[in-house]
C-alpha cells in the first residue's frame, strides 16, 4: 500500500535530533535551515546539554516532548541512531529523515545496522528517508530540512535525488539565476522511502491541485527531476511514471551507462551495463526524457520551469549575427524541429521595420547595428504568426548593441504571448548581464544557440508523446515486453 | 605565389581613411583602438575636415600623406572606396583593409563593385581583407584595427573568422575569463584574401618562431580556430593546414551542414550540403579538428590555449562528490579515453592522506567534507603517477568546501606539473567565484564535466593523430582520392 506522505511533507511539528549550538555541526545548520525557511510549525530542538538553542525551548529526549512530532530529523551520528528511532517509533512518530552517513554504503557493519534500521521501520511503519541524505525540502510548506544552503524561492520545479552532492549544485545554480522549485528530496541509501514513494506522493498532490503555477501563461507543467544512481522498482517506477507523464515532463540522470561508470559506483558490473537497455526501454515507455549528461539536466530544469512546452515543431529564429544564424539552422534540422516558413503577411510586416539589407527570411537577420526596439518589432511579428511555435532570439555583443534593454523587450514580448521564446545571448561578461535581466523574466537563457534548440526539442518530443502516445510508444512496448522479468530491479 | 603578409600585420606606419571625431563612428572607433592597441608605428588619420583627431596631424587625402603606408584601413563607406583604392594603389600602398559592407553580400549592384575591387586590387597587388568585415587585431605587433571592443590581452591562440559578430561574442568571451590571443582576422568576403593566404601565413610565422609561448609547462601549441562558412579552395587549405596541424592544433566550426544551414547562408542549397562529406574528408586527412557546435568552438580554444595536449588517454578523476564521479565515468569511456588504474604505490599514498571512508580507487572520492588541501593532497599524488596522462577535478560546493582555496591549490600543482590539468566546478555563484582564480592560473574549467572530458578526448585525439599520422587517416585518404574535383571549391 502506498505510504501517504501528506504529513511527511507538511509536517505541523517537527524535532530534531541532535540540534546543537555550534554553528557548524550538522544539528545546527538543519535547525538553522528550518527556522530560516519559514517553517510556521512548532520547532521541537533535542538536546540532552542544552536548555535553549536559537531562542527555541530544548528537550533532553524524545520521551520529554510534549507532543508527538509529525516529523523528526535525526542529525546524530549513526551508532545512535537505532535507538532513537525505537524510542520515535514507540512514541508515534510517522516519519523520520536520518542524514547520518555510515551506513550500507560503508561496508557489510553498517550494512547490517541499515537492516536493523529497516526492520524497525517496517516495525512502526515508519516513512524515513536516507539515510545518508541530506534532507529534503518543501517550499510550499514551506520547510527545508537539508543541511545545505538554503534556496527558498518557490517555483514549479520539483527534484529528487541520489546524490546530496548534485543537489548542493543544483542549489547554488537555481540561487544564481533565480530558479525556484517546489519539492527537493535527496534519497540517500533509500532504505526505507524511494523515488517511486515520491512520485507516487506527487502524482496524488498534482491530482488535490495544491501546487501553484508560478507565471502566467506557462502551460501548468510541475516538471521532474531526477538524479537516480539506480532504479528500486522498474515495474512500479513505469506504472507510476506514465501516469505522472500524462500531464508533467520528467526528466532523468542516471549514470552507470559504462562498466567504468557502474564500477564507479561499485555495483555489479556486468548486469549493471546489460541492464541499460531495460532501462532506457521502460523510460522511452513511459515517457522519462533520459538526460544524456548533467548539462541537459540543469537545462531542461530551467526550460521546462520557464517555458511553455511548444505546440508545434515550428521555430523561427531572430538574430543580429549571421553566422549563429546559419548555425541555429542547422541545429534546427538536427534536432527534428522545423524552420517556420513565413507567409507574404509576416514578411511584409518585418519588412516595413528592418533596414532594407536584413534577412526576412527564417532566420530573420535584423542586422548587427540592430538596437533593441529593433529586435522587439521583429519579435512581436513573428510571436503573432500562428505558424511559428517557439522562437529563439539571438544576440551578440557588437559595438552599439543595447544587450538589457533588448532582453527587457524580449521579457514584455514573453508575458504577452504563451509560446516559447527562449534567447542565446553568446560572450562573456556584457551578455551576462542581460542575461540577468532574462532570468528576471524567467526567460531561458543559453550562452549557445544548439543547446536553446535542443532544449525546445526535447519539450516537442515530449508533448508530442504526450499526446499522441499510442502511436510514437508501440516500438517500445515490444521491446520492453520481451524482457518481463528484467523489468523490477533496475 | 603566397603573398608575403609581414608588412600587412606588422606595418610600421598605418593610415585610417575617414579618420573621424564623431564618436560612433566607424572611423572613430577604429582610429582610438589602433592608437589604445599601443601600437609603435606611425599613425595618419585621413579626412578633409579636421585639422587634428585625437591630437594627431590629419591629412585631406591619401595624396598629402608624407609617405606611403605600410598599411591602410578603409572606413568610408561602399561608394567612395574605389577611388581610394586606385589612389592607394598608386601610392604604392600593398595593404589594406575595407570594413565597408555594400558589396557581394548586398545584391547584384554590390556584387559588381565588388568585381571592381578585386580589379583594381589584382592591378596593384594589393593584400587586401574585406569588404564587409570588422578588420583584424595582432597583439603581437601591437595593432587593432577593428571597429569592436578591444582585447588586449597576447596569449598563443589565433582566431580566422568569416563572420563580424562571431568576433565580437569572442572577444567578449574572452575579455570575461582572461583568455588571450595573439592575432584575430575577420574575413568578411574575402574578396581578395581569404583564409589559406592567413594560414599559409600563420605557417610562415610558426617557422620563424616568432610566436611567443606564454605559459611555462605549455606544450608549445600555437592552436588556431577557425570559423568559415566557405572554404575558398580545397586542395590549397588541405596542403597548408596538413603542415600546420603537423605542429598545431587548428579547430574548425563550419555551418551549412543542412540544408536549411546551407539556405541560411543563401548558397546553392543542394551543392552545399552534398559537399560537405568531401569537406569531412579533407579535415579528416589535414587533422583538422571539426567542431559540431559553437560551444565546441569556445571550449576548444580555451583547452588548447591554457593546457597541454596530453601524451596518453589515461584519465584521473578526483571528485568530493559520488554522483558526478560516476557520471565522468562513463564519460571518459565514452569519449574513447580510460581511466587510470592506480599502482598499489598510488593507492597506498592516497589512503595516507584521505579519510578512511574516501575511495582511493580512479575515480577518487574525496568526500563532501574535503577541505582544499585534502583535495590538493589528492591530486598531487595521482599526477605523481606516470600512469595519469590527465586529471579532471571536480567540485560541488558543500556547505564546508573551501571553493577560492581549492582553486589556488590546484592552480598551484598547474604550474608544478606539465600534465592537462582541467576543472569542473558544478553549480552558480560559488563556484563561479572559485573559476575566477582557475581563470588566473589558466586551468580551463566547465561548469559540467562531460564537457572537459570531451576537451580532453578531442586533445589526445588530436596528438595520437599528429604523431601517427600515417596509421591513422589511410581511410580517410582512399575516400578523398575518390572526390578529387570537388576539392577545390568547398
Amino acid at each position: 500500500m502506498p505510504k501517504d506522505l501528506t504529513s511527511f511533507f507538511y509536517p505541523k511539528s517537527v524535532a530534531i535530533i541532535g540540534a546543537s549550538r555550534s554553528p557548524e555541526k550538522v544539528g545546527a545548520i538543519v535547525l538553522k535551515n528550518i527556522i530560516s525557511s519559514g517553517f510556521a510549525g512548532k520547532i521541537y530542538p533535542v538536546n540532552p546539554n542544552a536548555d535553549t538553542i536559537n531562542n527555541l525551548k530544548c528537550f533532553r529526549d524524545t520521551a520529554s516532548l510534549p507532543e508527538t512530532p509529525d516529523l523528526t530529523v535525526i542529525a546524530t551520528p549513526a551508532g545512535q541512531i537505532l535507538e532513537v528511532i525505537q524510542e520515535l517509533g514507540k512514541k508515534g512518530t510517522k516519519n523520520v529523515v536520518v542524514i547520518a552517513a555510515g551506513f550500507k554504503e560503508a561496508g557489510a557493519e553498517g550494512e547490517k545496522l541499515e537492516k536493523e534500521l529497516i526492520g524497525v521501520s517496517q516495525k512502526y511503519n515508519l516513512s524515513l528517508l536516507g539515510p545518508n541524505c541530506l534532507g529534503f525540502v518543501n517550499n510550499l510548506c514551506p520547510i527545508n530540512t537539508t543541511f545545505g544552503e538554503l534556496v527558498n524561492k518557490t517555483g514549479n520545479l520539483r527534484f529528487v535525488t541520489q546524490s546530496g552532492a548534485i543537489a548542493a549544485s543544483i542549489f547554488d545554480w537555481c540561487e544564481s539565476i533565480g530558479l525556484g522549485f517546489n519539492e527537493f528530496v535527496t534519497l540517500g541509501n533509500k532504505a526505507v522511502l524511494n523515488e517511486n514513494d515520491i512520485l507516487q506522493y506527487f502524482f496524488n498532490q498534482s491530482k488535490k491541485n495544491t501546487a501553484p503555477i508560478k507565471k502566467e501563461g506557462l502551460s501548468g507543467a510541475r516538471p521532474i527531476g531526477l538524479y537516480l544512481e539506480s532504479i528500486s522498482n522498474g515495474a512500479e517506477f513505469l506504472r507510476i511514471a506514465s501516469q505522472i507523464t500524462a500531464a508533467d515532463p520528467i526528466f532523468i540522470l542516471k549514470p552507470g551507462k559504462t562498466l567504468a561508470g557502474a564500477a564507479a559506483m561499485m555495483s555489479h558490473t556486468g548486469a549493471m551495463a546489460g541492464e541499460d537497455a531495460v532501462l532506457e526501454a521502460v523510460l522511452n515507455q513511459a515517457n522519462v526524457i533520459r538526460c544524456q549528461t548533467l548539462e541537459d539536466f540543469f537545462d531542461l530544469a530551467r526550460a521546462f520551469s520557464w517555458a511553455n512546452v511548444p505546440i508545434g515543431p515550428k521555430m523561427a529564429v531572430i538574430s543580429n549575427a549571421g553566422g549563429p544564424a546559419v548555425i541555429s539552422a542547422d541545429a534546427v534540422i538536427n534536432e527534428g524541429l522545423e524552420l517556420a516558413e513565413f507567409n507574404s503577411q509576416t514578411k511584409d510586416q518585418l519588412a516595413k521595420v528592418l533596414p532594407r539589407a536584413a534577412g526576412i527570411m527564417n532566420p530573420v537577420d535584423v542586422l548587427g547595428d540592430a538596437l533593441a526596439d529593433r529586435f522587439a518589432a521583429a519579435a512581436d511579428i513573428v510571436l503573432k504568426n500562428d505558424e511559428v511555435h517557439a522562437l529563439l532570439v539571438i544576440l551578440t555583443p557588437q559595438i552599439m548593441t543595447q544587450i538589457e534593454k533588448t532582453a527587457e523587450l524580449i521579457g514584455g514580448l514573453a508575458q504577452k504571448y504563451k509560446k516559447p521564446i527562449f534567447c542565446s545571448f553568446i560572450g562573456g561578461s556584457l551578455v551576462a548581464e542581460g542575461e540577468k535581466t532574462l532570468n528576471k523574466y524567467q526567460i531561458p537563457s543559453f550562452r549557445f544557440p544548439e543547446r536553446a534548440i535542443a532544449a525546445i526539442a526535447v519539450m516537442w518530443r515530449f508533448k508530442q508523446r504526450r499526446d499522441k502516445p499510442e502511436e510514437i510508444t508501440t516500438a517500445s512496448k515490444l521491446k520492453f515486453s520481451t524482457q518481463p522479468k528484467k523489468i523490477k530491479k533496475i
